[in-house]
């Protein structure tokens, strides 16, 4: 077995290792959606500010699973462990 | 097999691992995001101070996925352990 | 394979477990971040304190986080297997 | 490969694997946060005895964090199984 | 490799893998403190009371942690594998 084929082979497992950190924005973000449906439910005039604050909290949500992704992009188009 | 494939092939895997401290930030901030929508539906008048609040305290839950990140960018691209 | 080789191999992959021990301070100052942002909403005079509170409880929470990247920085940077 | 070297490479491992620990803390910490924070809000006045009691609380569940952090230097600083 | 070795690596392992078990205690006893400085708030005369039944809470909800850490010294200290 040659060095860069477990490499390869290794960084294949890490990026898929790097995506499970979207668990917690699926969770997170999904809370975010009812606790917002709830109160547009109940205050339909306030609509508007709800929706631009639950979205703007789920965009913050979503930083951690997008590195995740960018980790395993690296890993599979910019590996620098090819070297 | 020689050793510096196998480091760098452990580097890949703990790579992936340490995003995984990102489902943390992701559940957290999404729990953040909830609050402050139900908050701001029922409340509107206080928008400005629950979003600030919000942002404050998802900023604080997002280091300790930024430290994820960075040990992952440090065994890709500044691995110590390349000597 | 030589013996030193597997050790920063496993340091590697040590280092990426280390991390997730920040999946628990992201989901815990994440819900101080939403109940601050509740607690503002409804007592926005008390804004000064509720914050002082939040902060200085996610900054218990915080440290487990951060003794994972001290570990982990010490399997990188300063490790004592290497002897 | 020596046996001295695959207990090394073991440690590293154990030492990552133990701060994983520290998800607990974090997330009760947090959550103790959370209810301070709120409770201050409710009851300005009682600020000293919220703190103090979510701090008394928080100390507690730090116990298991920190026992993570002791089995993890001790298996990078004064490892005994490398008799 | 030695057999020896081999019983030492995978000690070193499983002491980490003991300490997992602190995250059930971190979570429950920071739900306590949480709870308890709730209480605190609402009924600040009963302080006593209330932070003596957290902490008895607290110390059986300990237990399991401490179970964790004594079977990870018992695995690095007093081995009875290594026979």
């Amino acid at each position: 077995m040659d060095g860069l084929s477990l490499i390869k082979a290794a960084s294949a497992i890490g990026a898929g290792l790097a995506m499970i950190a979207g668990i917690g924005a699926g969770i997170g973000q999904g809370y975010a959606a009812g606790k917002g449906a709830e109160a547009v439910g109940k205050q339909p005039e306030a609509q508007g500010d709800i929706v631009r604050t639950m979205l703007l909290g789920a965009a913050v949500a979503e930083t951690t699973g997008i590195y995740g992704l960018v980790i395993a992009l690296i890993l599979l188009f910019a590996n620098p462990l090819f070297g």
